[in-house]
């Protein structure tokens, strides 16, 4: 639509799949940001700020992150290809390659930053969101794995979720299955494809058409319903397999299993053996927190132990990544906010108290309060006022009427 | 560069003109923003967040922000030109006139987010910064401006910053001054850049080929001169213009200097006659923050009471911006960081020890400490892991020797 054309009602709109967030909406998310980052630093995360557009080289196909045809590309004016970061990870891994080259011992960064998607606006998906992430590199050992994990579940309880499930898996699982049954990449394609749909019958018509030993049949079949009891299905598992990495991949799970149990977060727990995730990144155990009611996981993450050498140091890593948006909408509909209204109190004022009402401002702000000051109208009425104040969510309408002390109104608490 | 042709050390950049920050650095950013942000909400401004691109028509150039190829530009899959906003007022005036129409008393909003300007990257400008701003609309009050620019001392004391001064200026006088002496638009741009460069020599010059009343020449060549004493200069203006818009804005700025007296500030505030913003949305009071050692302001603001009305609904507004990298750059310059270290506890655990270890940790978390856990490796001397605190900067290593509570190692801080 040319400039000329455009009204002041169709200069209101932001693009599809952005929006506007204000009012409780804005101060619960950013008080969801705010917990989550602080859990993290409390496990001694330290931030990290990347920038909001890279080269299109950190974001390329082989790196793994979201296909190019979903990124938001511009050019910058040497006409160089710029993307509006679709993922922290890559960015987070090229930056320990470039500031963290010579550390050979743990490194813990986090960061909150927004990161965008170009998706088919009909799909209704948010093109961008927050997302508050950590990664853990140089440590390969099964504790960074739980602890990683474990983290998600701390910032979901603190972040004020009840009902949620961590599901677990391991991307080693399918890669040596699919390995070792010698499928050619477009076949393991297809059935990743109907295993991420939970297609039983699918994937049981797929193997029918091709040579693979009995036992790793079974296994590909079974593979959707190895849920839950990790030891019996592990079991299952291993006297079907000779697979090293599948092998190894059910020892790493039932390791980070038995440390999560420690932390006493199994209920929150569903291992998971046929989970596979849309990053190809991930090279073991792999995460995705779901609640009911959100088709879209609050949280997913990862180890992702090659990454980090693409960009020219060879280092483990792990990563997981809260999705702020999805939070606030499983909040939202499980109705666990407990906020009702913005608060604060307004300090109402006509000129001839300006001096009292800043000190009572400036005093109460000092103490840890909220004033909002408000310079009283002759053409207002008080009524008037607080009706305003009431629309603003305040707690509080302070006025002078006489002597050197604001009169006190307290208002009503919002319905939630 | 092709792909291919890319080297693992060339995929480690960031375009020109934005950058990674992590350490002690995004440490301080993030505090810095968090206490402007605390003092904002103190003062009674609600947040909201806006999408980081937006369709190009609400940064187009009847809005008088920056200039259209100063903006990153992209396309959508509509075909709609979008851009990475290079400023948010604009934005919230667009939210205000969408999701606050029918309010006639005041609107307090704020944010925190990154903008975006497309400048020559030999210009060495950073093209991505962080701004923690504040708008306050329906209320057109000398008490709104003195109040918006005693924010932004506050911020600026808040946030470290001992030394600086906050330039204010007025809208109206140039432009009053200006439609008296019947300037084209054209003579009028070159003479607003003679006095933004303080260039009093080409003032005069540029005069003298124009006709103009003398009082009124005076007044043009004596107003870079026109700083500080306000009542004096005042005068100066007053004996030799009948503009009304001169007049008005002359008694606004007394107002207003009046009311900041109130609030204990005046020792920050240089008043300036001759000051002109590059934004030309402003209407009313102007305001800038510098400090020795930084070309660039700290701080900007300014009334704007015609802008909303562009987007559909007639609303006086005020509004100011802390650009924190520049503030960044002030406390650094100025040796005003008062913390040596990123800080925290490093908890190192033999295998055998992870269930305390765990304990510990989530103990002394719910304490508000920050615990780092780090199975120990066998492979590693307890002095490679005080030499690796040392280097994270954390405050204090723990590890366990014997008996059921780690012994404790005290780290020196590092240098300031």
């Amino acid at each position: 639509m040319s400039e000329a054309n455009r009204t002041g009602t169709e200069l209101l709109h932001t693009p599809g799949g952005v929006r506007d967030i204000y009012g409780l909406e804005c101060l619960r998310k950013l008080t969801l940001e705010k917990k989550a980052h602080e859990v993290m630093t409390s496990y001694g995360f330290h931030d990290i700020a990347t920038p909001t557009f890279e080269f299109f080289d950190i974001f390329s196909r082989e790196r793994g992150t979201v296909q190019s045809k979903e990124m938001f590309k511009f050019f910058d004016r040497g006409n160089n290809t710029l993307v509006l970061r679709p993922d922290m990870t890559p960015s987070i891994a090229r930056c320990v390659a470039k500031y963290f080259k010579e550390e050979t011992m743990p490194i813990r960064l986090c960061y909150t930053g927004q990161t965008f998607v170009n998706t088919d606006k009909y799909q209704g998906k948010l093109q961008e969101v927050t997302q508050v992430g950590a990664e853990l590199f140089n440590d390969d050992t099964s504790d960074a794995d739980a602890e990683m994990i474990a983290l998600v579940v701390d910032c979901l309880l603190k972040c004020g979720l009840k009902e949620f499930q961590i599901e677990v898996g391991h991307a080693g699982i399918f890669k040596g299955l699919v390995e070792e049954a010698g499928f050619d990449e477009e076949a393991a394609e297809e059935l990743r494809r109907l295993i991420v749909a939970k297609n039983f019958f699918g994937v049981e018509e797929f193997l029918e058409e091709l040579t693979v030993a009995e036992p790793l049949k079974e296994i590909f079949v079974k593979l959707p319903e190895l849920l839950d009891d990790l030891s019996e299905n592990s079991a299952y598992v291993r006297e079907r397999t000779t697979s090293n990495e599948v092998l190894e991949a059910l020892d790493r799970l039932e390791k980070v299993e038995e440390i999560l149990d420690i932390y006493g977060f199994s209920e929150y727990i569903t291992i998971d053996l046929s989970m596979l995730s849309g990053y190809s990144y991930y090279t073991g155990v792999i995460f995705r927190a779901y609640t009911y009611g959100n088709g879209e996981a609050l949280a997913t993450g990862g180890r992702y132990d090659k990454l980090v050498k693409q960009f020219g140091v060879d280092m483990s890593a792990i990563g997981l990544v809260l999705v702020a948006d999805q939070m606030m909408l499983a909040l939202s509909r499980q109705n666990l906010f407990e906020d009702t209204r913005l608060g604060g109190t307004i300090l109402l004022y006509p000129p001839e108290n300006r001096d009292k009402a800043i000190r009572f401002a400036e005093e109460h702000r000092k103490n840890g309060k909220v004033v909002r000051l408000l310079r009283k109208s002759s053409k207002k009425s008080l009524e008037e006022y607080k009706a305003y104040a009431e629309r603003m969510g305040a707690e509080m309408l302070l006025y002078y009427e006489k002597g050197d002390e604001p009169e006190v109104c307290q208002l009503p608490e919002l319905r939630r």
